[in-house]
C-alpha cells in the first residue's frame, strides 16, 4: 500500500516523481523487448506480474493464481491477459496508452490458450522469471516444451538504466542518504532492535520512499547474521551494529545502504578488522569500470579480505544489481563473468561476520558510467560513533 | 514484518497463540507428505518458500534468487537446501526437531545439484506452485523434463485442515468479525476511502492479527470494481460502501471477511439487489456439505441471482479456499468438480456490481463439517446501516 503517513516529506518537493514514465518509454522497451525476442529466436516473451511487467507497461499488476500475462511476440501486436475483474486496474499503468490487444477471461476460461492463440500452440516462449511454476507447468504443457526463461532477453533491457531510471535511483539513494545520517536520533543503547527499526521505518516513509522494503539492525552478536532482521534484544554500549535499509521511490526505484555503528571506541581487534573492511569496499568501488566482469568486482573486495586472513568472514556475494527490484541482475559473485556496462546498477556491499560476536557491512550503490562509477550513496564509510 | 502497534489487542490473551505448532504435527505432516509422493509415482517433491514450505515445516523462508529448497523424497530422509547465511533463519522454524538434512551451500555453488544429488539426475520431481521459474527451469533442465506441480499431492493436506488449523481459522475470523462490528467507529461520510482505511489496519492489528494483508474500502463507484482497494476519494452519504478485510493470525492462518455498508436508506433498485445477493449467499453456504462438488456451490449462488437477472453482475468465482494463504485450493468456481470432505476451508463471497454505479458482496469463511458447515464469520449478513 502507498504510505499513508501526513508527516510532510523533509525531501525537496522538486523531487517528487510520478508513478510511471511517459508513455514513450514504454513504447520504447517494448519495442526492443520485441526485437531482441526475434533475435533470439523465440516466438514469443510470456511476462507475468512482476518487475519485468512494470518494466515494460508500468503496470503493478499482483495476481497469484489468476494468470496476468503479457504476451510480447518476436513479430505482431502484444497481447495482455488479463482476469476481467483485475481490468480497472490497468488504468494505473501505460497499457491504454500501448498498442497492445488486452484479452480479458472470467473464472471458469482456459487463460493459458488464450495467451498463445495468436502464437501457436509450439511456439518457442521464454517466461519472466518470477513467473510462478503454477503458471510455468501449464505452459510448458500447452506448448510441449519446457519455456526458456526470458532473463536473458530481459536483463539486456533492465541491467543497462536509461537516465530517467538513474535519476530515480539517484533519489532513492540520496533519500536513504538521508535517513543514515539522522540515524543518531534513533539509535541508542538501551532500546531495543524493533523500536529502533520502527523509528528507521518512519523515517524511510517521511524521506519521500513509498515504502520501507527491509530494515535490518544487527546489534551486537546479531550482526553476525547477515539477514537478521530486527529482535527484541536490547542494545548495548558496546555493540557493534549494522543497519541495512531501503525502499521504492516512486516510480519504483530501490534505495539499498548500509553503514555500521558503534557508540564507544571499539577495541584494536574490531576496529583493524573494520579498516580492512573499509579498504575492501572501496577497493571494489575502485574496480568498476566497463568492460570489466562482474565477478572481478567481487575478487577486489575478497582478494584484499584473504589478504588480511578475513576471506571466511565474508560469507556472501559482494552485490546485487537493484532497479525496480531490491535483487535483479547483474550478480555481483563469483562465477559470474557478465562484462560491465554504462548504466547497469548494483551493490557493492561486503561484510564481516565473527558468529556469536559482532559484524559490520558496508554498501553502496553505483551505477556504471563511462569510465567509471558514480556512488548512489555518499554517506561517510568510517565506522560511524554515534 | 510483526505488528510493531503497543496498543493492547483487545482480544483475549488467552487467545495468544504461539508461531508455530507442535514438532509432532510438523513430523507428521512430512511423513504424509512422503507417503502421498510415494503414491503418486513420484521420487520427491521440492518444496521453496511460500506457504507449502511453511505448512511442512513451519519456515518462513522468503529467499527469491538465492535456492532454498525443500527436497521431500518418496523414501529415505528429506534434504533442505538453503544458503549458508540464511541458516541462522531456521531457528524460526521446527527443522531443527524433525529428522532433515540441512545442506548449505554460498554464493558460486550450483544448488540445483545440491537438491538433487540425494535422488537421481533423472527424477521425477514435483514443485510447489509458488516456485519461480528462475528455479523451475533449472530444475527441469537438471531432470530432462518438466516438473509436474506438487499442488495436487500437497493439496490433500493443505486443504484438508486438523482441528489446531482449524482452531486457528476461528481465532482469525473472530478477530476480522470484531473488526467489522466496529466499522462504525471508522466508517463516515466525508472522510476519504485511505483515512477509513488506515483506521482499519490499526484495528486489524489491534484485534491479533500479526499484519493486515489485504484492506478493500469499495464506496459508490468503487465498489464496483471488485478489486479496487481505497482511494483519496471522499465518501458520501448515498454511498453503498464494500469493505473486504483480513489478514494471518499466528501461527499464520488468514481471515477474510466482507460486509457491505451504508449510511441511509438506500434506493429499492439497491435494497432489492442486495435482497437477492443476500439470499445467494445464504444459499450457497447451505449448499456446503461432504459429497458435493465444489463448483455446485458455485452453482447455488449463480443459479439464483441468474433467476433474478443478475448472474451477468456475477462477474467472479463465488470463493477461494483459505488456510497459509489467503488463496489456496479449493476453489469454488465452476469447472472445479473437486468433492468437499469434512476440514476444508473456504469462502463463500458472491457479490453484485453495477458498473460506474455502486456494487455490494458478501463473504464467510466456511469450513466443511460431517454434515454441512460451520461459519467462521458471524456478523449479521443484512446490509449494514452505520
Amino acid at each position: 500500500m502507498a504510505a499513508s503517513q501526513s508527516t510532510t516529506p523533509t525531501a525537496d518537493p522538486a523531487d517528487a516523481a510520478a508513478p510511471l514514465f511517459a508513455p514513450e518509454v514504454y513504447r520504447d522497451r517494448m519495442r526492443r523487448a520485441a526485437e531482441l525476442t526475434a533475435e533470439a529466436g523465440l516466438d514469443a516473451l510470456v511476462v507475468s506480474p512482476g518487475p519485468d511487467l512494470r518494466y515494460l507497461v508500468g503496470s503493478r499488476a499482483d495476481t497469484f493464481e489468476r494468470l496476468t500475462a503479457l504476451v510480447v511476440p518476436a513479430a505482431g501486436t502484444p497481447r495482455l491477459v488479463i482476469a476481467r475483474l483485475e481490468v480497472p486496474s490497468l488504468s494505473a499503468s501505460a497499457v491504454g496508452e500501448l498498442d497492445i490487444e488486452v484479452a480479458d477471461w472470467v473464472d471458469g476460461d482456459d487463460p493459458y490458450s488464450l495467451a498463445l492463440s495468436g502464437i501457436g500452440a509450439g511456439a518457442a516462449i521464454a517466461v519472466s522469471d518470477s513467473m510462478p511454476a503454477l503458471h510455468v507447468i501449464p505452459f510448458a504443457h500447452k506448448t510441449g516444451a519446457t519455456p526458456q526463461l526470458a532473463t536473458a532477453v530481459l536483463r539486456e533491457l533492465r541491467m543497462v538504466k536509461d537516465g530517467a531510471e538513474i535519476e530515480a535511483l539517484r533519489r532513492a539513494g540520496s533519500a536513504i542518504d538521508r535517513v543514515h545520517a539522522r540515524m543518531g536520533e534513533w539509535l541508542v543503547p538501551g532500546r531495543t532492535e524493533r523500536e529502533v527499526a520502527d523509528d528507521i521505518r518512519a523515517a524511510i516513509l517521511a524521506e519521500g520512499h513509498s515504502e520501507a522494503a527491509f530494515i535490518i539492525v544487527g546489534s551486537g552478536p546479531n550482526g553476525a547474521d547477515p539477514h537478521h532482521e530486527f529482535s527484541d534484544r536490547v542494545i548495548e554500549r558496546s555493540d557493534i551494529v549494522v543497519i541495512d535499509i531501503g525502499g521504492p521511490v516512486e516510480p519504483g526505484y530501490n534505495s539499498d545502504s548500509t553503514r555500521t555503528y558503534c557508540f564507544e571506541q571499539p577495541p584494536t581487534e574490531i576496529a583493524d578488522a573494520y579498516a580492512v573492511l573499509h579498504d575492501a569496499q572501496r577497493a571494489a568501488v575502485a574496480a568498476v569500470r566497463p568492460g570489466v566482469t562482474a565477478e572481478s568486482v567481487d575478487a577486489a573486495a575478497r582478494d584484499l579480505l584473504r589478504a588480511h586472513g578475513l576471506a571466511d568472514k565474508f560469507i556472501h556475494r559482494t552485490g546485487h544489481g537493484i532497479g525496480l527490484s531490491v535483487h535483479e541482475e547483474p550478480y555481483i559473485v563469483e562465477g559470474n563473468d557478465i562484462v560491465l556496462r554504462p548504466g547497469m546498477a548494483f551493490s557493492v556491499e561486503p561484510g564481516v561476520y565473527f558468529s556469536g560476536r559482532w559484524g559490520a557491512r558496508i554498501e553502496d550503490i553505483v551505477v556504471v558510467t563511462e569510465d567509471g562509477c558514480e556512488s548512489l550513496n555518499n554517506r561517510p564509510h568510517e565506522l560511524v560513533q554515534l
